[in-house]
């Protein structure tokens, strides 16, 4: 069997670690922005791609990533798979039952959100093709749809994630957003489907199949997995989690599944990624997928493939060469528009107050992997040139960033206050040797003291009040003494580790081996509620708590922290969308 | 960038899906027949590969597997992605404590077994090459060594899975068989990393490097990572897991070391595989490494990467027309003398008394994988011929086979009885309506009757005996009544769910939902506690017993059990091996 060579493998394996670790690591720093670590993994194929490395060191850049020959062959074939096993997991994100259940408002808002923008990029498209960077020669009506579909699709994976860092993902307009997007997701990538297949036909890369009957197959696989297929994968997935080995059954079972999908798309004539996904609905779809299971395929997927597959995108252009800030600034306006316009007039019509109104047309402007996905294959078969697909992933990742900010202004909601955000190595405290709840608080209050206005005395006698009212000991060993304190600028938080255990008159009457003190400004009441809530249930999580009573050293406590997910921190792309 | 074309795409998703379904759906029916899950990912491949696949339809055979083209060049590129990934796994089940605890029996042992196969397996490929079917133009030496070490080899995870099916894994001789086999993995990968290096240098693979360049940078290279690099790594983790995204920055981290690992032993000379290994032991080592993330990890690579990889081996070659049953017998004989000699020479040495010798030579013959793998190498390199190739993949899992019964039977241990085992539909009654254990117990005594030579009413009879001793409850709703039946051939299990609950005199005050009657013969004491410890620990997990308690169909009860992996039946290759 044909095969790569030494130095080729060598190469392979170098530009697979390479990408992966700077994906990875953007990504981090782009999360550590509260920014979508989407936007990260790109830019680390921009800097490792024609845009940065290809100019300053081109040998560097093509030894690494060549252009052609095997392991060109080998890291396109892989960002294949890769993208459609996000594509995947993309899928298994998109709950059928939410929709349902809100079907009147989801459709209602679903139909305008799509139509208006499509009919803008429609006809912006017919009217000033040029201007907007048809390539030469690409079919204006294949064009013209590409950029009304390209400007109406949302990203439900983004929109779930902003839903919960403003902890609205539970509330009535937060399940109206994610049923409306999981409308959009479908309906969307259908008619993308079947631009997809006018798309292959036009580009006469001969699969031999008529466009009409590439749509009659494409709706017919659809309806046929949406109904048929997920019943009986409802019956097999309880079935093979009773008799074969566990996770391994169902793993290979899902991932088998995802590839005959997107080799059945491929094959009629529209991506493999469409397979894909709809493979994913209905494997996501059923009750019967263990968590454990979906967290595995989301994990490795998220954090491997997908990163794989993004900064392979920025690999593929030239950023800087083919950025055109008018035609930047065309789509943008042309995008932010119609989404936002489709979404508010909607939900207005839906019976919505106007500010969650405008909320919903904020949300569902945030675009992201999707639209990317989705220029990319455009710009592969030759229906935008260069310069749109620059704009079309500047559009995505900025309507992205846009959402959270826009949706706050408009909900006037602000992120809760969280432990993580307030503590600091030098109030942090371990190995107390305390025997009495007073001295701990003492202890407490003096390490809070250069970073307040006051005394550390008077700090602890506020808290002392407070105290006596009574007791702030949880069950299982946490106490949190707090005080509101006159003056103060910005919450304080010391933490106290008591390997011994003081009594605090706790409900449990367990003895208390961890103490965080919450000093809060005197009128910040709701931060002084959210602090005391989000540190009670973290540590209302077993393991955190006896990892966290355990460490002697600041960065273990912060690793203790880290042992849960925090309901709003909670994987980057693949969020389950679930029903409150 | 070059990419694959249409219905390039289609193929490899096509022949992907195929390879994965199939080799775990072979890989499940070997575990069920108690057989490592290895066997039938092989056999996947040879069904599908030119031995089967090739001769009943040859043209569907080359439509999914080209022998060249970007399809050959993506599957061997992903196979070699695979085996690599997959070496970083078996690296991490490589713990080096365990080793440097028993080190001074380890050495002895260690150094027996790979001395005494190795000097059988070169003095014979010296003596007939062409008997044991060196390829005309390979170096003679090469080709020695080759065998020597071939013969020396053992494999980590299948032992380490025997020892846990013979519940044997703790013991002292189960420890010092791992300890074993892990200074043999070490060693022996070490030396085949420096035979490879001669193979390529042989091989005119031109990488423009002295042989005495390559070992020199083989050793240091697995010196520097495992004392400097090593201790680097135990830093970082703990920082990534304090301060990236959890899981996604630890598995970036590991694969993408791993692949740079991969990266450099490829470029040095030797094959990218024994980078990974080392890079896989470096992390594995870590306590800092969390469990969930090396769940997440393992279960990905074993379930995915390796039955692609080992899959794809049986592509590769006619396993039909190169089976020389007179090359196997003597390959045979040769491995099983050399390899269970020297571990019998090694145990009896170091003090171990005769039957405990003869039970590590059993267990050190067993290969495995990475003889599969080795012997994939050597055909690549030229330096062995099919007929070979095919004897040594034949010979690694017969003696993977040959080990577990040949280790009882010098042991004369037996297999413990768990509840699974003797399970029966018929003996199945959820739904019980009933308000007093004693009706309970006679209802399952009722549905024991027909295997049992006896009326019900005399097995209710003993059971209630036993009751009135002492209650059988258990606390968490789970009672086991029991008793020895004279006359009985075979133990038989009765389950019974009661939704309503009875008083069962219980420790934790609970009533009972869920009774499982347990007969076994007068004579069989051990297999009466075997069975009782095994139904206690499994339903002690409480999310088993949750969902056990509200299943109303033999599959739901079968797939709760499933909930939690049993000790005893563990994810087939990825065997953390801990210190006791």
């Amino acid at each position: 069997m044909e095969s790569l060579n030494h130095s080729q493998i060598t190469v392979m394996f170098l530009s697979l670690g390479l990408l992966l670790a700077t994906a990875r690591l953007f990504g981090e720093i782009a999360k550590r922005l509260h920014q979508p670590s989407v936007l990260g993994e790109i830019l680390a194929g921009i800097v490792l791609g024609p845009t940065i490395l290809g100019q300053i060191w081109p040998e560097a850049n093509l030894f690494l990533f060549p252009l052609e020959g095997p392991n060109a062959l080998m890291l396109s074939g892989l960002a294949t798979l890769a993208v459609s096993l996000f594509l995947l997991v993309a899928g298994m994100e998109v709950d059928l039952s939410t929709m349902f259940r809100l079907k009147r408002v989801a459709l209602i808002i679903g139909i305008t959100s799509i139509v208006i923008p499509f009919v803008i990029g429609f006809g912006a498209a017919q009217s000033m093709p040029q201007l907007l960077g048809m390539e030469a020669g690409a079919d204006p009506l294949i064009f013209s749809l590409f950029l009304g579909i390209a400007l109406s699709i949302c990203a439900l994976p983004v929109i779930a994630k902003i839903l919960m860092d403003l902890n609205l993902f539970r509330s009535d307009i937060g399940m109206t957003i994610i049923a409306v997007a999981i409308f959009q997701d479908l309906v969307g990538w259908l008619i993308f489907a079947i631009i997809l297949g006018m798309m292959q036909a036009s580009n006469g890369d001969g699969h031999g199949m008529s466009i009409g009957m590439t749509i009659a197959l494409t709706l017919g696989f659809a309806s046929f997995m949406l109904t048929v297929g997920r019943s009986v994968i409802h019956r097999i997935l309880p079935w093979l989690q009773a008799h074969t080995s566990w996770p391994g059954g169902v793993l290979g079972f899902a991932l088998g599944l995802g590839m005959f999908g997107a080799a059945f798309t491929e094959f009629i004539g529209i991506h493999a990624i469409f397979g894909a996904f709809i493979v994913g609905v209905t494997l996501g779809d059923s009750s019967h997928l263990r968590q454990q299971t979906r967290t595995t395929i989301e994990q490795f997927i998220s954090f491997i493939f997908a990163p794989l597959f993004f900064a392979s995108i920025g690999l593929q252009v030239d950023f800087f060469s083919h950025f055109d800030l008018k035609l930047v600034m065309i789509v943008m306006v042309l995008a932010c528009v119609g989404k936002t316009l489709g979404g508010l007039i909607g939900a207005y019509w839906a019976g919505f107050p106007r500010r969650q109104s405008w909320a919903m047309g904020f949300a569902l402007n945030a675009r992201g992997a999707m639209e990317i996905v989705l220029a990319l294959l455009a710009l592969q078969y030759g229906v935008i040139g260069e310069d749109l697909f620059v704009a079309l992933v500047v559009v995505a990742l900025a309507t992205a960033l846009m959402a959270g900010p826009l949706m706050q202004l408009s909900l006037s909601r602000k992120q809760p206050a969280t432990l993580r955000k307030y503590l600091t190595a030098n109030t942090y405290l371990p190995e107390l040797a305390c025997h009495t709840r007073h001295e701990v608080i003492d202890m407490l209050a003096g390490a809070a003291e250069p970073y307040a206005d006051m005394h550390g005395n008077s700090l602890a006698n506020l808290v002392h009040q407070r105290e006596q009212i009574m007791s702030t000991a949880l069950p299982g060993g946490l106490a949190v003494p707090h005080a509101r304190v006159p003056g103060l600028k910005q919450p304080i938080i010391s933490v106290g580790i008591i390997p011994t255990g003081v009594d605090w008159d706790a409900p449990d009457g367990r003895s208390t081996k961890l103490a965080i003190m919450v000093l809060t400004p005197e009128k910040a009441g709701q931060t002084q509620l959210e602090l005391l809530a989000d540190i009670a249930s973290t540590f209302s999580h077993a393991p955190t708590m006896a990892k966290a009573i355990n460490c002697h050293t600041y960065t273990c406590f912060l690793a203790a922290l880290n042992t849960k997910p925090h309901a709003h921190e909670p994987a980057d792309i693949p969020v389950k969308v679930e029903p409150a």
